[in-house]
């Protein structure tokens, strides 16, 4: 199906993300770029510049997110969406969502330089807060944009210092007047895996067919607070420590799983009073747990439950528990993921298929378009840190995995 | 050595409660009055009311330590002096240190109805900032008084909203021009146990001969930041879990050291970069333990200092422990426990001598004054928590003591 074998320019593609690299430059090595930050508009107007130079049209929803097309012969068909995000994590690295955008710019790019048109569209899509460093939930531009939550509530919601979405939107310029919502024929989303499975294995290209089962468990955990000193053990109720015997058997049921790659983490902890001479009345705590097998998953669940509920015992305080967000259970399409393997067949790149065990912005697109992913190796999985790295030569492999299969969606 | 026994004037000691309690009242039944705060004005501007209506004269130090004299017959000599606080925990009681305070005005009015003089005068204090629950550390005041803090950097800490010290007691109109430290013939001061030894055994007088053994340690727990998602169990630094394993193991030694009276606490935790997706590179953690005997604290230590080993092992993360504030190996002044053993003989109040399981502006004072403290029970020992409770009746007779002794010593 592949007419020619079209290639990527790696050195372009290597410019764009130095310059990225700049943006927001933290810890020497890596970015800090949270969502609709003063970093993130530069960066955002950087590739809006070099959208418009590659001759794209820019449309901007009301949410930020960012859809820069190079048209096809026929308008009157739904493009083909490449995206993935530009904002970072507080302590980020310089590909976890860049390279997915910048590979989709230098489809563009690379289509442009051979003189190439196709019969659709091909929409190349900056996603609105992925992270959700700033402001919570993560995945928010894509989630709202595909309906998964309500944008009313999206815009409302603030960071630590009370700002609105809405507000950030507007300061940073970046409230566009394109409407939430759009048809596309397939999207597509090239990543860093964020795992160590491809670098291990010396593969480059992961064909992602879904998600690990994934689960977070918001725990509210209400004890008493009292006098560090004089209380009795027995008549203590600190919440912390409710806290710190959870944090511990979650991990030690994480470490239980890990030889199938179950995961469990402990994330966020906040804790009131948080007082040196009273301990805790309230702790908030975060976690989470996945599970490529279902079934093992649902091992992990009961263990998890049966460790909240001893440790409310053992400390004496009450736990409730709300379902966060969680995904996985979904698969991507069958006809977007047979794309990716018959293209990286024609092209004779080996790859795997594998599940992500992160979240994506392809969740999200995928309730709404035909989707799926291609994941490229990063050194031993080391992700949401400054130390985050690639191999270039181990990146290009993908990306013209995605410039190929891309192209015959849009000819089709 | 007592001429006649004095009585307070109960009633009028339980009004002045009262009309305190009404000031920050905070989720019904207890007080938010934090140092320095518009409360803490408002309680401190009643204070000085009353005591110049008792007609002592007041000064005010730099540190807005407050003394209230009622003079004594030969002014050449140091007074004896009352004192405790009156600024609260956050979610605190309306009886923790302003019991201390109202009763050594109670103490004046009772010299005033009866129309008594001293030789020395009688000094009644209001310490700055005991809680600690804005600035820390706690007993801020007392100690800076006695030279046990540096005064300058007393006077820079800051609160979470950057504000100093100084710059809230200029807010307040509390930065007095009194000198800071003066001489005491001796401290008194009454508190509320603050644990429920006196409340279980029905004894009203606690003689405090000191307190026990007491050291906190701030943890820096240093990790790595990394994925939450695939970012596999053995390759991760979580801080937060090295957290988790000490705050359980550290509960399990309190608890195992429970039945005779040891106690563990974890109090104030503080996460970096405490987010959902991203696990901790850096948590922050309090924890302190107590026992009255020095080798079982000397075990105690041992026992905690080999669980933070093990957490930072089964983590894999580092551990910095440095050592916070530590007392009670010190005896408070052999004089002022007996002459408190003797009134209360002469008063025929039964009483048990105990050691303080709370720190008190007391430990200050005594490394430069004669000192000794009286405690009356409050309800199972409930404390820095809005239920605080105490009775009337079982708090007059700690309060006549503390009047019958400081008249005796202001007489000698």
């Amino acid at each position: 199906m592949v007419a020619n074998v079209l290639e990527v320019n790696p050195e372009r593609l290597w410019e764009s993300l130095e310059r990225s690299a700049e943006i927001g430059r933290f810890r020497d090595v890596g970015l800090r770029r949270l969502a609709l930050s003063a970093e993130d508009k530069q960066m955002r107007d950087l590739f809006v510049e070099w959208a418009k130079t590659a001759g794209c049209t820019v449309e901007i929803d009301r949410l930020g997110n960012i859809f820069a097309r190079r048209p096809g012969t026929d308008p009157s068909l739904p493009p083909v969406a490449i995206g993935s995000h530009l904002d970072t994590q507080i302590c980020g690295g310089r590909y976890d969502g860049i390279l997915g955008v910048l590979c989709g710019l230098e489809v563009v790019r690379t289509l442009n330089d051979r003189g190439l048109q196709t019969r659709r569209g091909i929409e190349v899509i900056c996603w609105t807060n992925e992270e959700g460093a700033r402001f919570n939930p993560p995945m928010m531009g894509s989630m709202a944009f595909a309906g998964v939550l309500p944008l009313e509530s999206v815009l409302a919601t603030t960071d630590d210092a009370g700002i609105t979405v809405e507000q950030a939107l507007d300061e940073i310029g970046y409230a566009g007047p394109a409407p939430v919502g759009r048809t596309f024929d397939a999207y597509l989303e090239l990543h860093i895996e964020q795992a160590p499975v491809l670098d291990r294995e010396g593969c480059d290209v992961g064909i992602v067919v879904g998600g690990y089962k994934t689960q977070a468990l918001r725990l509210t955990i209400n004890g008493d607070t009292g006098h560090a000193g004089g209380t009795p053990m027995a008549q203590r109720r600190n919440a912390l420590v409710g806290a710190g015997y959870v944090i511990a058997a979650v991990n030690d049921i994480g470490l239980a799983f890990a030889a199938d790659e179950g995961r469990t983490t402990t994330t966020r902890i906040e804790s009131f009073p948080n007082l040196a001479g009273t301990y805790a009345e309230q702790v908030k705590l975060t976690i989470d747990f996945r599970h490529i097998d279902a079934d093992r998953f649902k091992a992990m669940r009961a263990e998890v439950d049966a460790a909240i509920a001893a440790a409310a015992k053992k400390a004496n305080v009450e736990i409730e528990v709300a379902e966060g967000w969680s995904w996985g259970s979904e698969l991507f399409a069958p006809e977007c993921i047979e794309l990716l393997k018959s293209t990286a067949k024609e092209l004779g790149l080996p790859y795997r298929e594998m599940r992500s065990q992160a979240g994506h912005d392809a969740y999200a697109v995928a309730t709404m378009a035909p989707t799926a992913m291609i994941f490229t190796p990063c050194f031993e999985g080391i992700s949401h840190n400054v130390n985050e790295a690639i191999e270039l030569t181990r990146s290009v492999p993908g990306a013209n995995l995605l410039l190929n299969a891309a192209v015959t969606r849009a000819n089709r």
